[in-house]
């Protein structure tokens, strides 16, 4: 089938066959398919979609444009959990050590903050000393032995969609569920996982902003990793405030072992242990969510979680002592408050102008070739629900020598909504997903 | 504007402002937008469609990416036909001779065959020695004095066109109103025309298969042709059967040359007699379509128009003895006939198919870089309303040694259908559309 007639195909609204798709990625990953072509499809299928079935294909091309790893000889099911992003969601540090410290074997790839939203790879790179840039042996050797890594996406993996990736960026057709959908699933399957957890955020502060479309793109992961093999399970939770009260780098690593030694905020901690007993559940250790809960509850008092993490560190060419030590963490010296405009009640903090704020002030990028600062970000002294005086301060943004901090106090400022009444609290957790494995 | 954010408008059903036009012809043009976001948008533009003010700002982007052609000095307004394409379709040679006799500057740029329809250069160079590619220079000299050149587009005829028709060709998106119109429009425009003439084709043999289709074109080349100050007006056409009994490349001018001496085929004569008439009166030379079409007449009765034809071929370094004198002509030796399959009246011969046929004889192309046999071709022996008896010949098919016959064949005898009783002449033209000036 020559280029052309499928990119009319799918102009016209057909449905490509696996051979179709199969030609494409090749062609894109081997470059026999020209950029111009590559682009015209691409928009051919954000505009027409995908069916499920070949969503799956596309995913499944995009798989086999690589390596699949796998782990020889290692008992149970590799696992892994990934979320689409938002603000101050930290959750991968506290949830993988904890499931690790349960047993199971967490390969997990994640990604760079880009936008508004952080990357758990800029997060871990805070702590000094550490690679996530492992090589596919050391990936495996990490499962093996301590039963979980925390590094970025290798050359190996789904080299397509690196391609496809960047395409996509420049062409205006990045916001497409099908494409989407395969660029996240493709990856995670490549990682040789039998069972994921998604956290598919929904909100101000997240990608999809109705719970319709987040519903739409859960339901699109979720028969992906059924139609691979890999029992998958979708949880829609909240992000229309930052998640926990740390946005930034180093300053989401402190909550984040904060939260393992049982002192983190209660929408984060109830969020990680949530994921982290699913993971148990999908990868077969605990047979119900109850059990599964219980377990992670008890990593999490009993300081299992909290070793996990330090050895997970250690593994990874970082500094133990960080842990321990929060002064060998990169820290920005100056401080500057953000204050309540009037009296009465946090009803929201905007997540969307709180992430824009965290990029201004160094701790994010708009781009992904821009250099990030460790040290800046900021902290939510007044989660929503909080009674404030006027001028009580409501965000602390740790900055150097003012970079950013005039536009960034704009943004934040203006991120505040308060009310006379006490807010209802939104449901942390909005809708569950599973596949028919799940 | 960013080549994205202007793909994103268009992708998302916005409309797109002239300069976010300008910017696109612009940047293709010069090459700065990379062939990857051209294509991107086009498919958008493709699936989203443009209105109206989008298109006509895309065409004259596509006019001021090259010369706009000026007659200094010459009386009168120049004045252009242009059909959508057909088979047998060769009005062209036969109108501009008689356009211009009856004192009409027609600065004509033409086309080459592609697929089933034959293109007016190939016929034209079926003429010993006749050149097609004339400079800007040559053009004025021969509108100025003769009246008439018939020509390829030249290089400084919207360059954007090219450049966007050779990314649409293999990116599956040529079939669009709003680019197929731009296009057609930027050449006639950049003529430097101030009155035009469509013949837009409708039926199996035609690019637009219904009379919807065909009219939502005309309609939009007509306003196009408004926006541009271009007096224009759009005939819809019958393309069912081919046109004339020609089909191929020296057997077209022949019964070109025929019809200018009043022995033509009566739908060829008739409808390059009515397209010439519109033409005196978009030009401004007649006032209205009877005393237009009386003067048309005239031109051909007294060999007025055949005359200025040998003005144009000896004008073109053609053999302008070839014009009395078809053995001068290039013309394939073999004869095969294709015979109807039973008795009764020829009810139909599908153009396309006829069409085909030609191009496995040589006398077409499916790629614009294929070489033609201008001595090939086929002639229709029974049009449509002819009574038959089995085996009678309905076409000839002229060959060198049998190339491409057998293919040629299956197809000619798939095209004829044979009814029992006489058909209803279908109507030569179905419909007629005018812009406000025209």
């Amino acid at each position: 089938m020559r280029a052309v007639d499928l990119i009319r195909t799918k102009r016209d609204g057909g449905t490509l066959d696996r051979a179709a798709i199969d030609a494409f990625v090749a062609g894109v990953t081997s470059g026999s398919w020209p950029d111009y072509q590559a682009s015209a499809l691409l928009m051919a299928i954000f505009l027409r979609g995908m069916t499920a079935e070949e969503t799956a294909a596309l995913t499944d091309a995009m798989v086999r444009s690589g390596v699949r790893v796998a782990y020889p000889g290692l008992p149970g099911v590799p696992v892994d959990k990934h979320s689409t992003g938002g603000v101050g969601d930290k959750t991968s540090i506290v949830l993988a050590p904890l499931a690790a410290a349960c047993g199971a074997r967490v390969p997990m790839m994640s990604g760079r903050g880009l936008g508004h939203t952080g990357g758990t790879l800029d997060k871990l790179e805070s702590i000094p000393g550490f690679r996530t840039r492992l090589s596919l042996d050391e990936l495996q050797r990490a499962v093996a032995t301590i039963g979980c890594a925390l590094i970025g996406q290798t050359s190996e993996i789904a080299p397509a969609d690196r391609t496809l990736y960047a395409l996509r960026d420049v062409t205006g057709t990045v916001e497409s569920i099908p494409l989407i959908s395969a660029s996240i699933m493709s990856k995670k399957i490549a990682e040789g996982i039998g069972g994921l957890v998604l956290d598919v955020k929904v909100g101000d502060g997240a990608f999809m902003k109705t719970v319709d479309d987040a519903t739409r793109l859960a339901e699109s992961l979720v028969s992906i990793g059924e139609a691979a093999g890999v029992r998958t399970e979708a949880l829609l939770t909240s992000m229309d405030a930052p998640l926990g009260r740390a946005v930034g780098n180093a300053v989401e690593i402190v909550e984040c072992v904060e939260t393992l030694k049982g002192n983190g905020p209660q929408d984060l901690e109830t969020l990680s242990v949530e994921l982290a007993a699913r993971m148990l559940v999908v990868s077969g250790i605990e047979p119900d969510a109850a059990q599964a809960e219980a377990r992670v509850r008890r990593a999490l008092a009993d300081g299992s979680g909290l070793e996990k993490l330090q050895q997970i560190v250690e593994n990874q060419g970082g500094d133990p002592w960080a842990i321990d030590d929060y002064n060998r963490l990169p820290s920005a010296p100056d401080r500057t408050m953000v204050g309540a405009p009037r009296d009465g009640f946090v009803a929201a903090l905007e997540a969307e102008a709180v992430g824009r704020a965290a990029v201004l002030l160094g701790a994010g990028r708009d781009t992904l070739d821009a250099v990030i600062d460790p040290g800046v970000g900021l902290m939510v002294l007044t989660p929503p629900g909080t009674r404030v005086r006027r001028g009580d301060p409501v965000f602390e943004m740790r900055h150097r020598a003012g970079r950013g901090t005039a536009d960034a106090e704009r943004l934040l400022a203006g991120a505040i909504r308060i009310d006379d009444a006490p807010p209802a609290p939104p449901p942390l957790i909005r809708h569950r997903l599973r596949g028919r494995m799940a």
